[in-house]
């Protein structure tokens, strides 16, 4: 039997901004990435979204970024490998402490935005990213896109490496994600991209904007939360692939967890 | 023979800004209270404060305060007891977060500033500190003044408590520090300050403002590293303390620490 | 014929989250109380809101608050007055920076939240506020609640004040908002809040929650927009205002614009 | 008779935390670079320098720089052009603003940091730049380096562009500043330096590392204040050209001020 994943991204609320609908999410997915305060997320709603994933059943992993608010972290910055590293460990050790308060843990850590980006193809930032990982805790997984520099130096450092596809992206020909700038490169027919994943799911492979047929290695699936579409979408991959008998299963189970929720 | 421990606020730099000597200041103290990010702090100025104390053989402790670095945390905020219960786990968690990463531990909290202050008095955000820190890690020692809310609240948590003096502040007949406000309350006299905490180690007294002897209770004395001459003052306490053959050594040690610097 | 004005908080977005609809409250209010980055707002949706409020011909004030962005503003802060008066001076400059770009002006000042509230009766805080509209610029009027700290101070500095009633919130008998704390204190029944403030506009009166009839003092109406119930609650309002031919006005209108929307 | 300016970096404390004499700067040089509040300085440090700028009759630029408290400015960011442009018109804004409360006015722009570099090559951001300054005050000098993109597009977009060279600095053979990463960047010996500077301000050339003499057009020299011997070196530069009966006057003095301390 096939067994996946699926992710998405929790906790990006700040004071008295929420964002997206995490209770509702966390019914759908079984690891939540939990903003840790530098591109999203105060303490505060850390902890409640740490308590709903908790009660839940659903993994929780550190969602590190840069130091960047006002940008979301989605803006490339130049940071140093010692503040890279102080920062990445600094977020994983206040999620860790949210969760060790609600009686919980941190099994992984997905990198966010502009960061996420820089280090499938900057080997400096993703061996920092690796290194801080390592310092802290060794036996946090790392999920990252198949073929990054990240989960190369993740794999070289003895780390868990865990991949991921997203859910509503099309694809290149050779297997990355087609750029945002394009004309087709998200996909909003919730249908269609059920139907993707399920493929995704049982045979490994998915149809390329080109028609062509491609291999992709994916552990976990990305579904987004942060608009009513989005939650619909993410509810009919679920619904999708268990109809396909799928196995939805977090890849990094707190330990005595039932598998999922 | 008598015992006490020496601490002292650290790792209190942010960016480009740095503040007190604190390589200096780790040759001095048995303990450090290090920012946690949220008064003063960023990740990298905490993790090379952490490196520091462990080399040093120095006790680590988590110097919470206030989210309001513009204001270094000195400014009231009245702030929720959700808010603050999970600023509080939060900065525990960082900061635990960096020791592990370096391998060594936090054994201590000690509230910073305006929250330091409010929590002597004001029940309700004692309970909050105590709570927190019941929930994170109830092994960690609370660092505070004899007789406030805060350590009251503590002893009630099953926390340890912990109290201390201040080396350089002048008290009142009834055993309070003299306000900052009048005249006197700062003491600058090295040699003065050297012999009044050679008083308060070996008899657990101290000489107030208007010439009266009081009891006070105190594990710690605090003293300050963030001018020449306060560095200076530390060191002639430390001289003093030593040569009145007082054991100098932290109060909450690290788990197969020798005891102290 | 009767006089008012119709003012709402704008702006109050940061990055990546939004918060009500502020387009759709400029086509309603004739007064736009936009953020200046302290409690909320970064400077792009700063821009965006005031080259909003120019194209519609809304009036521009300043929303200045404390510097507290997690706590969106709302939590008390004992700041210095040299640190306050600094603040707003520094708010008012930026948005009055962000005005001159797009060809507009600010012509008043509301303070926001917790700094609202402490200036109603903190002569101190009040003072402050004066004195950072003088010193900057002695043209703005400033809005506040009637018979408050702030308007009082502003009358004896020679600076025009300005009175506001909140369209959703119930009165005590002798004038003063009931605490959001009791019972019945915020108003949902659009129908009735829109007939309250005609009232209000036409007679100078409102029902307090006692049933008794009370003077109101308002020179505008304060609406929020940050949820759709609001925005619908505002429209009705201005829709009875003007069913009742009363001319609802901007109290301080740019120079050479076109009385309001 | 020839005529230079000398401008340095001011205001750049925090809170707590003071960076270099801006008191004793304002003694030596004719320009103040002013923080913002975005790579450093709170408005109450913004406030003071500006009122000592005002008083000591030294011109008010403003020292504009990315979102980034935690790395000073120094750090590439990718900002949109949205977001750069509203970030230096909020920011001059502001500073203007305070010198408005303070009776004064900015009279020129200096990117820092980052954005003073990357705006040296980059085309996109130094047309923002400019952009932001054409939309705010037309009348705004911008301070920049040599045959930079950001000076070229201030010609073409009409505003007045001022060149700067580094009194520390050692240049290349082709006139560009020598990689602080290389040996011999940066000149410690304030005697050559201050011989350099004048030779600079009456002959417009200077050594280059290898020898060779290049020339070099600065209408103002930038001396640092941070460090204890960066300010012996600014003093020494100024008196030698004093020595050598170079006018030392603001390149944009303020209206009806004397030219200079």
């Amino acid at each position: 039997m096939s067994i996946i994943d699926l992710n998405s991204d929790l906790g990006e609320g700040f004071g008295r901004w929420s964002l997206g609908d995490d209770l509702e999410m966390l019914g759908i997915v079984t690891s939540a990435n939990i903003a840790c305060g530098f591109h999203a997320g105060d303490p505060l709603v850390i902890r409640e979204t740490v308590l709903g994933a908790r009660d839940a059943g659903v993994s929780i992993g550190a969602h590190v970024g840069y130091r960047d608010l006002a940008g979301f972290g989605r803006r490339n910055m130049d940071v140093s490998s010692a503040e890279l590293i102080s920062d990445v460990i600094y977020q994983i050790g206040a999620l860790q402490g949210v969760a060790r308060a609600a009686g919980t843990t941190v099994t992984y850590v997905k990198p966010h935005g502009a960061l996420y980006n820089t280090i499938v193809h900057d080997a400096r930032q993703a061996q920092d990213v690796v290194t801080a990982i390592s310092e802290i805790d060794p036996t946090l997984a790392i999920l990252g896109l198949p073929g990054s520099e990240v989960l190369r130096a993740a794999d070289k450092a003895g780390l868990r490496s865990v991949t991921e596809a997203f859910a509503d992206r099309a694809y290149t020909p050779s297997g990355t994600l087609v750029s945002r700038k394009e004309a087709g490169s998200v996909l909003h027919d919730a249908a269609l991209v059920a139907a993707r994943m399920v493929q995704l799911a049982t045979e490994g492979t998915l149809t390329a904007i080109d028609g062509s047929t491609i291999t992709v290695a994916a552990d976990s699936i990305c579904v987004h939360g942060d608009s009513p579409g989005a939650t619909e979408l993410a509810r009919q991959v679920r619904a999708a692939l268990t109809a396909a008998a799928i196995n939805i299963t977090a890849f990094a189970p707190r330990a005595g967890d039932p598998a999922a929720p």
